[in-house]
């Protein structure tokens, strides 16, 4: 028996609910996807409660989830993902939090969540500055760093003892409110200590932002100040062993959205940089593709994380996520033109399903289809939620999905003797 | 996106097994079911383990895992879930019994289990006499109630400390055989107390029963004297949060019968009164689902409780639970005649197989169907045990349908971000 590999692909937010802009069909059913459809018609389909049936996933725990890990266990906020997914060490203890550098008027009422949508350059400069504030008068913890990562993100990491994850966000997630107080969500003193910590940054951010010279200039542009920076998110690294050790494969991964990234990173995934992967409507799938193809001379698990379908669908635009699934379409032609299915899975999902009525992550099952040796082919002829739900995997959760796939790798471990 | 808000009807013990009586059809196959029909062809439809496959579960634990609780963790005992539903106060520690009036012979076997299902005024009188003694001369128990309910029906409540669960009943659940010492089923010193309490109670109730007027009347009458009082199913409040709570929804209840009350107002359901829902054969079934579409006004949740397909199939009537079924679809019809779908869930479900062959509840799963907004309409045109088992939802646990429906209103929360 040869050795066998497998690609997996998950298009995020892909999975929707049948739409009125599209006849009643979901984005999936009313794109032109004869690749997925070959998929489908030559594999086995099922649909998958990421974490369990009617609940939304974010992302993080979603993609947690789909490597096989029990996130009710291991979650443990996404802060600390989406910085080691933007290239910040975090270690085993350490805090780390998600920020915006964001527009407040003059009664800390939030007027823009993302400060105009900054772009690096400034983002970077006014990052620097409070780097430098918090050497000159740093606040009482063990370690600080903060540092811009896109546009308006940036990541804040605190080491130390006396922290606590049980604190609540500074970012009140919408516009016309104040800036909340961060607040310990235990009685312990390390919540307590944690909150006041914010609570003491978020004073001292916003008196060396507001008066920069970075933002004087913004404002002679008519560009909005980037005068706070809002708290969210935060999180702690989950403790989980790497895939690797679990399933004795060798993982890469191919995704430009930093969340994942990390998520990939932690579960000791080899990140494989693709020029032109952007993780935006523009991103060159061709070239994913063909890093996926060349990644499996050396390793024996290739994800490729495709983020535009679940852009498309926080944007409320049917058709452009129905572009955006025949552009993945493309993705998978080349992979089925390149890889050899007798040695070979592909494996397609989802990591939860946004609903572009509601523009948000919704509860529904995702469909999936997997196509390579030994797979005992159903009788589903196309890739669609409806279409997979009458497919020979049945209804599975996330976390078995993983398992499901080493099984046909071979490299699945005997329960007993 | 406008409210969306729906009704969750549950037809008690309403999915069955092929019957000879019906040409090898269940009674929902058999029955005339346009309404049904009409909302599992608009819908998505499944088949729901409603504890585990294979379970036959009790009304109480049906209701409980109906409502999206894990029974398996809360579950404390019947008694003072049908309590509250008969407007018996119960407090968290308390513990309470379903009693039945019964007629035993001097050997104290049980003739019969119901006292010839003795009237509501005989019960009351004799209760007031049980009253009386346990004032006169009280069990060493903190606090001690009788109260009858209906026909031969009344519940038991102990109150204060030493007190547990760990009991057996004192009903042989069958006639012929001698009424049981109520027997302590752990080694605790709280188990022997209860016990022992319950035995003096027997003695003390037969002592009073036995030579009141009331039972001399009716053996005069010819009528069997209710000269015992059965104990069984003792229980404690389960301790859940609150639906609104958990799901952040505003839930109603009709429902006739005093269990099905009383799990729902134990859940944090408005109780809605409507007249002629009785229960019975001879519910009103349009005043029932009129009720349910005024009460979505001020509720977004209303669940309607159906009694009558669950006594035909314990009567073994296949006929009459037919009747039954097509009388439910009366229900539904008016529910589609008068709610507007595109904003507004319909349910159908029931709680568990009653097998009209074995007159009991029975382990196989029970068919389900969703139409409203967003739904993934599948291409199941019937609604029956076998057709759902072919459906869009697959098989699903009694638990996950409350998350599924909450995802549907829109209200679910995301885990991870």
């Amino acid at each position: 028996m040869s050795i066998v590999k497998a690609v997996f692909v998950v298009a995020d937010g892909m999975a929707d609910v049948p739409l009125k802009e599209l006849d009643g069909k979901t984005p999936l059913e009313a794109g032109e996807t004869p690749s997925l459809n070959r998929i489908a018609e030559s594999g086995i389909c099922g649909v998958v409660d990421i974490v369990a049936p009617g609940i939304p996933p974010g992302s993080d725990v979603a993609h947690l989830a789909l490597l096989g890990y029990d996130v009710l266990e291991v979650y443990s906020g996404r802060g600390a993902l989406e910085a080691i997914g933007s290239e910040i060490d975090i270690l085993p203890n350490d805090l780390a939090l998600r920020c915006n550098f964001a527009t407040v008027n003059e009664e800390f009422e939030v007027l823009d969540r993302r400060a105009g949508r900054i772009e690096n350059d400034d983002a970077a400069k006014l990052a620097v500055a409070l780097e430098e504030s918090l050497r000159d008068d740093p606040p009482e913890v063990g370690g600080i760093l903060f540092k811009s990562t896109i546009q308006h993100r940036a990541i804040l990491r605190l080491s130390g003892p006396n922290l606590s994850t049980m604190v609540s966000d500074t970012d009140p997630h919408k516009i016309g409110v104040k800036v909340l107080k961060a607040r310990p969500l235990d009685a312990s003193s390390e919540a307590h200590n944690t909150a006041a910590i914010l609570n003491q940054l978020n004073q001292q951010f916003y008196s060396v932002l507001k008066s920069h010279p970075v933002n004087d200039e913004r404002m002679k542009k008519g560009l909005l100040p980037a005068n706070t920076v809002l708290f969210r998110g935060i999180g702690q690294l989950p403790e989980i062993d790497p895939l690797t050790l679990l399933y004795g494969i060798r993982p890469a991964v191919i995704a430009a959205v930093p969340l994942v990234r990390g998520v990939c990173k932690v579960a000791g995934m080899h990140l494989i940089p693709v020029a032109n992967a952007t993780g935006t409507y523009e991103t060159d799938v061709i070239a994913k593709a063909r890093a996926a193809v060349e990644t499996l001379e050396v390793h024996d698990f290739v994800l490729i994380h495709f983020k535009a379908t679940d852009l498309a669908s926080h944007d409320g635009k049917p058709r452009t996520k129905v572009a955006m699934i025949e552009k993945l379409d493309v993705l998978v032609n080349v992979l089925l033109n390149t890889v050899d299915l007798e040695d070979t899975l592909i494996i397609i999902s989802s990591d939860h399903t946004t609903s572009t009525v509601k523009r948000e992550h919704s509860g529904e099952p995702v469909p999936v289809a997997i196509v390579g040796p030994d797979v005992r082919v159903d009788d589903v002829d196309e890739f669609g939620e409806r279409a997979c739900a009458k497919g020979g995997l049945g209804r599975i959760l996330g976390k078995d999905l993983m398992p499901i796939i080493v099984n046909l790798l071979g490299k699945a471990e005997k329960a007993g003797s």
